[in-house]
């Protein structure tokens, strides 16, 4: 009978068509958060939709909603891809989530090659989307393939969730979800997301837990208009001045948030979770080498990760509506938003975040004292999600790591949010892992992504492995 | 024999190719910030020197530097536009300065019409550059265009320099201009400059100061690369929050400046100076209602006016390397420029500004014990300018507003920096002259700048009397 070992021989053998896979779906432009890019999400989706059809997978794409665009104009979200393959009622059903839209990227922001184009390097697959998350997606596409071309029995039935707005809060997919809770997805028995990453570069692992994230903006206004500074500066107050305060009274100098009310929120942390971090395997000096910073807000191990992964964080994204291009412009801008997020975890509920977020912010403001018009906008919020990696799901999991790597991964979490995750043990009532396929130093959401050739291959054997695993529950 | 009279109502006559001729220049695109237009700069320059050359003007481009972009690479600088109209040795000379560079524009920035168009609505004419600096550019030609048509006699030598690089510190310029102090510049009597605008909306005025500017780019740098905020969120030291906070600490809510030194070097204030603001034409709640500001950092006019003409005055104009799009991006920006400038006046040097603003920044770092690296680049600095508005020369231009408006103009000054007025002054050592044509509300440098059809037609009589008065000297 076929086996394991066929099926990693025909996975090497390979190689070559499963990047040129990676290749097509990353030369897509499906960046979700530009109105003007829509074509290329959908685009994207009807391409991975072929894709699975070749499979013998029927699809379908969901229609969703309308997004309103700060214009006001409405434009169509990108619909959501359901796809299955095999309805054998003997068999347990296996829920795939994946995301077929990408972050912005642009050659100017720092990339060495041009992000949408797939280009290999010393055994590294750079591209904007390689690792987030259309590489995971395709090592789906390249297991299933493996098997069905070995004429293998696939053990277990397998539905598909793809979506095109993950980089933009997965608009509408809760909505979709929700209705398809006793449809679709009402004989789901595990989800399975490939959308994160190893903690190093080294030893894979299984992720059972996420912060949440709540992302706020704060806008300050001036006047009807941009000023020029020369003919008007010194006679109104100044905006940018306004919103800097603000943005500047949320942390203390190590991160520490100012926040009344956040700090109460958080769940305590056990001895045994305590036990389960100091075990984890983690160099916080190639941490620190990786991204070339010499000092951490904390050098102790367990800590730091307590720090990505167990408590809230705040940072400032940026500020919309000022100068932002190089050079010296002189313009009091009109107005300014400010932008920053909290990441949230158990405990904290996104609307008493919002809450405490609202009430520090006004309640600043107040202190200000400036006649400029103030306002705080919550644009999304997300709880964070913890899961039993006792659970024979995640055995299943780790035995296919095993197979592949030949040791035992580290359980760990993630400091980002994948709302999903939530939703689909909240509709189905099953456990949910998260399987992550890339590297810790890929370099997800900025400059030069990538993923490593051998964790695209070796990642496709796990999900292999990981199929024939779910067969034995 | 033909005289101003036979001069203002052919203008009147020729409204339609005046508009003609600035609808043409303000198509051409010369934004000089940006490399990318570079061409179009020139193409400007190109066709301005056709215009000048059909009066007879003998023109020459002198050619100008390299300018160095921030990535290293070296680009050619516009040339600057010399022209020679007149050459009668019993005649004075008059040095006219203009420039035919542009900010940047978008309709995106919030135009309510194309702003490379020049589209006329109700006597309002639309388009980047009409008032700044194009609109008074081609009222020259007109005028002089007129005065010929007329076979009238000019009754001075005019010399033309028209830059292409002003709304970027008119890089070069002070060099070529030192370089042709004893030739080109040798002979100029008076230096006319129509770069600024009205103090209001319906009096005219003659400006005889202006303020200088510091401009400061505070750089923090995190890491080597943007982090993803979920990943990286609460290891790294947020540089956001470090320039945010750097940025507050530069002013108080209502503008006064915190920087130690700076308050020292203004000159005093004179009585016989109060006296002259005293009488200016001013409406404090119609400049408020133009702006659509509620509450002013001073509601007394003469405060107001000095706050704008007199006094330092601090504006942040925005942070560059941060996100600055619409939406949610979820990015710990691994660098981040602040930008800000101080308007200087008499008194101010840029160097001891320099100096004061960079051991005041440093000194902010040093209390703020991160771990980023901070650095403070000053981007550019010029004097601010006073001239003697009771020079003869001024008072041809105020002859020539009271032919064409028949009311005294205010005497006035300009918050904003023309650095090359202070160079004509010290190369030429002859009074130099601002003479606005625009009026309060053009919105230089902001969306939907404009010329009135009445200012630049009435502009053009102004030009074409002030030639007259001229010859009177």
């Amino acid at each position: 009978m076929t086996g394991y070992d066929e099926c990693a021989s025909l996975i090497e053998k390979k190689k070559i068509p499963f990047i040129e896979r990676l290749r097509h779906a990353v030369e897509i432009k499906s960046v979700s958060n530009d109105p003007a890019a829509r074509k290329e999400v959908c685009r994207m989706i009807d391409w991975t939709q072929k894709e699975l059809e070749k499979l013998g997978t029927k699809c379908e794409q969901i229609k969703n909603g309308k997004q309103k665009l700060q214009n006001g104009e409405e434009i169509d979200l990108p619909p959501v891809l359901f796809g299955t393959l095999g309805n054998d009622k003997s068999k347990k059903t296996l829920l795939v989530y994946g995301h077929l839209d990408v972050q912005p990227a642009d050659k100017s922001d720092g990339w060495n090659t041009d992000p949408f184009k797939l280009i290999e390097i010393d055994g590294k697959l750079y591209g904007r989307g390689s690792t987030d998350d259309k590489g995971p997606v395709m090592a789906w596409i390249n297991a299933i393939e493996v098997m069905q071309e070995l004429k293998m029995d696939i053990p277990i039935n397998i539905k598909f969730v793809l979506e095109g707005m993950e980089e933009s809060g997965s608009e509408g997919l809760d909505e979709i979800l929700m209705k398809h809770k006793d449809s679709f997805l009402s004989d789901v028995d595990f989800t399975c997301i490939s959308d994160n990453y190893w903690l190093g570069k080294t030893k894979p692992c299984i992720t059972y837990g996420l912060r949440g994230i709540c992302y706020y903006c704060v806008e300050v206004k001036v006047c009807k208009q941009d000023l020029h500074s020369g003919v008007f500066g010194g006679t109104v107050h100044d905006g940018m001045s306004d919103l800097c305060w603000i943005l500047s009274q949320l942390t203390e100098v190590d991160g520490t948030i100012k926040i009344n009310g956040l700090k109460e929120m958080v769940a305590p942390v056990t001895d045994e979770e305590r036990a389960l971090y100091e075990k984890i395997d983690f160099d916080i000096n190639e941490y620190k080498n990786d991204i070339k910073v010499e000092k951490l807000t904390t050098e102790d191990k367990v800590k730091v990760l307590m720090n990505r992964w167990r408590f809230p964080s705040l940072s400032v994204h940026g500020v919309e509506g000022a100068f932002s291009g190089p050079g010296a412009k002189t313009v009091i801008p009109c107005k300014v938003k400010g932008k920053f997020s909290i990441r949230i975890v158990e405990g904290m509920e996104p609307e008493a975040v919002d809450k405490c977020v609202t009430d520090h912010l006004n309640n600043l403001w107040s202190q200000r004292k400036s006649p400029n018009h103030f306002s705080v906008h919550p644009l999304q919020g997300s709880l964070a999600w913890v899961a039993d990696y006792n659970h024979p799901h995640y055995q299943a999991g780790a035995a296919a790591i095993r197979k592949v790597y030949g040791v035992e991964p580290d359980y760990t979490r993630e400091g980002c949010s994948i709302p999903v995750t939530l939703t689909f043990q909240e509709l189905t009532q099953k456990n949910v892992m998260l399987l992550p396929i890339g590297a810790c130093d890929d370099m997800a959401h900025s400059q030069n992504e990538k993923i490593n050739v051998s964790n695209y291959i070796e990642g496709t054997k796990v999900l292999a492995a990981y199929l024939m695993e779910l067969g034995k529950l």
